[in-house]
C-alpha cells in the first residue's frame, strides 16, 4: 500500500466511523446519500441542499455540518484499535458487509469485527434463549448448535450467558463457525466470564457490533443488538425463553425482518417453555430436531436467491424438452450448481473468488453453496472459504 | 304404561336393535328413511321399492328383508338387559340421542347407555392419550380434566388405560359428570381392571356404546368407536400421544367433524410428546392450562348455535336504537339469557324442561347453558340439571 492510498484509507474510515455515529442514520437513509456522493467522505463534504434532496433530514444535516474539520478523539482511538490485524470495521458499501443483514431497513451503517468479517455473509441460524435456562434448555442449545455447525451453518447468537453461550460452545465444540453479536463496544469485556469464550469466538469466527469502542452494558443497546442478530440469520431458534423476555424481541424482530422463526416446545409447567409456546401460537416453526431447521432452512435458501429458482426452472424446462433425458425425475445437478462446482475446484475459495469465476451475483453463489452444502457436496472451512468434497461413491 | 303402549314399547326397542345391526347403516343414511317412513318399525316392513326410492342401496334392502319375522336371540338377550334401570338404548329420534353427534354424517344408529342418557346431551371436552403415559402427563389428564369438570363441561374419553382413566378419574374427583364411549358391549367388563371406574362413571355419569352387547374387545371396533368420543364433544384434548396412535385418529376425525383439537406441548425427549406435536404442526391449538381450552369452548359454544347468535345481534341492534341506552357496552346479559335464567329459577332443571319453558330449541339451550355456567351464573348439577348461582355481590 503506498503512502497516498493508506492516506485515504484512513480518511475514509475516519469518515465512516463519523457517519456511525449519526444520530437516526441507519441503511436505508444511507443508501440514497451513498448512491448519491459516492462515498462516506463525500457525504461529509456535501452541500446541506444536496443532502435534503436525498432524504436527509433536518437534524441530520445539521449534524453532518457540525462534524466538519471536527476531529474527535474516540474516532482516533478507534482507528488505532483497527490497526491490530482481528480489528475491522466493515461499512455498509464493502463487499464484506453481510447481504441478508443489508436487507433489514435499519441495519447499521458499519460494523466493527473481531475476528473474520467473511463469515459474516455465511448462511446463519440464529440460536438464542434464557440468560437463566434449565439444563435441559443448555443441553439442547449445544446439542442443535453442534449439529448444524456440523451441516454448515454459522451459528449467530448474543454471547450472553445461559442458551447464548451454550449455542456458541456448541458451534465452537463441533469446530463450526459462530458469531457473536455484541451489545457493546467490541473493548469492553462484557459479560467478563465469557473474556475466553469471545477469544474463541474470534479465532473461528468473529465478533461484530455497532457501537463505538467503550460503550458500556446499557439496557437500552440490547434490543438494538437483536435486530443484527436476527438481520444475520436466515432464522432465528428460540430455545427456551420466559414472556416478555429479549429472546421474544429477537423472534419478533426476525418475524418482521422476513425470517423464519423456529422454536422448541416443552412441559407446559417449565416457565421458560412459556416463550417458545407463545411463539408457536404466533406461527413460528415447531422444532424437535436439527433436521426440522435443515430442512426448513433449504427451502429459504432457494426464495432467497429468486434470480437462481429462475435459472434452474429455465434449466429444467430445457432439460424436460429433450425427449431422451430424464432429468426431470434424475438427482442430477441443475446446470448453475454445476458451473459453481467445476468453479470451485478442490481448493478452499471464498465467495468472491466463485462470483468472479462464474460471473452469478454473490447472494445467490452463497445460496447455491448452503445447497449444495446440505446435499454433502461441499464441506465449508473457517474463513468462509469452501472446499470440494470427493463422492466416495460415485454415482 | 298401559298393557298396549308397553307392547308398542318393547316392538319398536326390538326395531332399532334390529337397525342397529343393518351393515353400513348410520345416522345419514337413516335419516332418510325415518324421515320417510317414520319409525323404525315401518322401516322395517317397507316395501324394498320405496326404500331403494329414500337412498337405501340394494345391500341393506336384502338385508331389511331377511329380518322379517326373524327372531333374534342377541335382541331377546338387549331386551332383557334394558330392563335394567340404569340400562337405556337411545335411538337416534330419541330427544335423548346427543345433538353434537347427531350432527355427524356416520354417526351411531343407536346407542347403548348404562348410566344416566341426558348426560349425553351437556357440552363436554374429551380427553385422550396414551396407555403408558408418563407420570407428568397422567397428573395432566387428571388436573386439566378435575378443572374443567369443574367449571361445567362433562369430560368424554376412552375408558382405557393410561390418560383415559386418568381423565375419568379427574371429572370423578372433581365431583365432575364424565362420559365412557366404550368399544366393547356394555355388559363385557373391558378393560376388567376397570370395573369399579365403571361403576362409578354410571353413577355420576354415563358408559355408552354403540356395539351388541356381547362385542369383546376387538381391535378393529377401536377406531369406530373413537368417531363417537370427538363426535360427543365441543372438542378434542390430546395430553400424551406416540406417532401413529389411536389418540391421534380420534383428533383427525374431531378436525373432520369441525370439531377444535386441542394438544398439550412437551420435552422434544418425550417420545410421547411426538404425537402431540404433530397435531400442532397441522394446526391444533396449543394448551398450557385449562383455560386456554375455557376460553376457546366459549367461543365455540356460541359459534354452535348460529340462530341464538342471530338473536342476539338483534337484541344488541334495538339496545344501539334506544339513545339512552347503554346496552352494547354495559357487561348486562342479553335478552335471551335473560329469559333462559327466568325459566330456570332455583329449582334444578333440565334441558327439556328449560325448552319447554323458553320455546327455545335444545342445542341453543344447551349452549346458552354453557355461557351462563362460564360466567358464573348458574351451576349444573348430577343428571343434566342446571341451577341458578345466588351472586353474592349484585352490581
Amino acid at each position: 500500500m503506498t503512502f497516498v492510498t493508506l492516506v485515504t484509507h484512513v480518511t475514509s474510515l475516519s469518515s465512516w466511523l463519523t457517519l456511525l455515529r449519526a444520530p437516526g442514520l441507519h441503511a436505508a437513509r444511507l443508501r440514497p446519500l451513498l448512491d448519491r456522493f459516492g462515498s462516506a467522505d463525500a457525504i461529509l463534504a456535501a452541500a446541506p441542499a444536496a443532502l435534503r434532496e436525498y432524504g436527509a433530514g433536518a437534524a441530520l444535516v445539521d449534524w453532518l455540518q457540525s462534524q466538519r474539520g471536527h476531529s474527535d478523539p474516540a474516532i482516533d482511538a478507534e482507528l488505532r484499535w483497527l490497526e491490530h490485524e482481528a480489528h475491522h470495521f466493515v461499512p455498509l458499501d464493502s463487499e464484506n458487509y453481510p447481504p441478508l443483514l443489508a436487507e433489514v431497513s435499519d441495519a447499521p451503517v458499519g460494523l466493527f469485527v473481531r475476528g473474520d468479517p467473511a463469515v459474516l455473509s455465511l448462511p446463519q441460524l440464529a440460536i438464542v434463549g434464557s440468560r437463566n435456562p434449565t439444563a435441559g434448555g443448555r443441553d439442547n442449545a449445544t446439542s442443535f448448535a453442534a449439529h448444524l455447525a456440523r451441516r454448515g451453518l454459522a451459528i449467530t447468537s448474543g454471547l450472553a450467558i445461559g442458551i447464548d453461550a451454550a449455542a456458541h460452545q456448541g458451534a465452537l465444540a463441533a469446530e463450526g463457525i459462530t458469531i457473536a453479536v455484541c451489545g457493546t463496544g467490541l473493548d469492553v469485556d462484557y459479560p467478563s466470564a465469557h473474556s475466553a469464550l469471545a477469544a474463541a469466538i474470534a479465532q473461528r469466527g468473529a465478533l461484530v457490533s455497532e457501537f463505538p469502542l467503550g460503550m458500556p452494558a446499557l439496557q437500552a443497546n440490547f434490543p438494538r443488538r437483536n435486530r443484527i442478530i436476527s438481520g444475520l440469520a436466515l432464522g432465528t431458534l428460540v430455545v427456551e425463553a420466559a414472556l416478555r423476555s429479549g429472546s421474544l424481541i429477537t423472534a419478533r424482530l426476525a418475524a418482521e425482518q422476513g425470517r423464519e422463526v423456529f422454536a422448541i416446545p416443552g412441559s407446559i409447567h417449565n416457565p421458560l417453555a412459556r416463550g417458545c409456546h407463545q411463539l408457536l401460537r404466533q406461527g413460528a416453526q415447531l422444532v424437535e430436531t436439527g433436521d426440522d431447521i435443515f430442512a426448513e432452512l433449504r427451502a429459504l435458501v432457494g426464495a432467497l436467491a429468486p434470480a437462481l429458482q429462475a435459472a434452474v426452472a429455465d434449466d429444467r424446462k430445457s432439460s424436460a424438452a429433450a425427449p431422451e433425458s430424464s432429468a426431470a425425475d434424475a438427482p442430477v445437478l441443475d446446470k448453475a450448481y454445476e458451473i459453481l462446482l467445476d468453479a470451485l475446484g478442490f481448493e478452499p475459495a471464498g465467495v468472491d473468488t466463485l462470483v468472479e469465476r462464474t460471473g452469478f451475483a454473490a447472494d445467490e453463489v452463497a445460496a447455491m453453496l448452503l445447497i449444495l452444502e446440505l446435499d454433502g457436496r461441499l464441506e465449508s472451512r473457517p474463513g468462509g472459504r469452501y472446499v470440494r468434497r470427493v463422492l466416495k461413491a460415485a454415482k
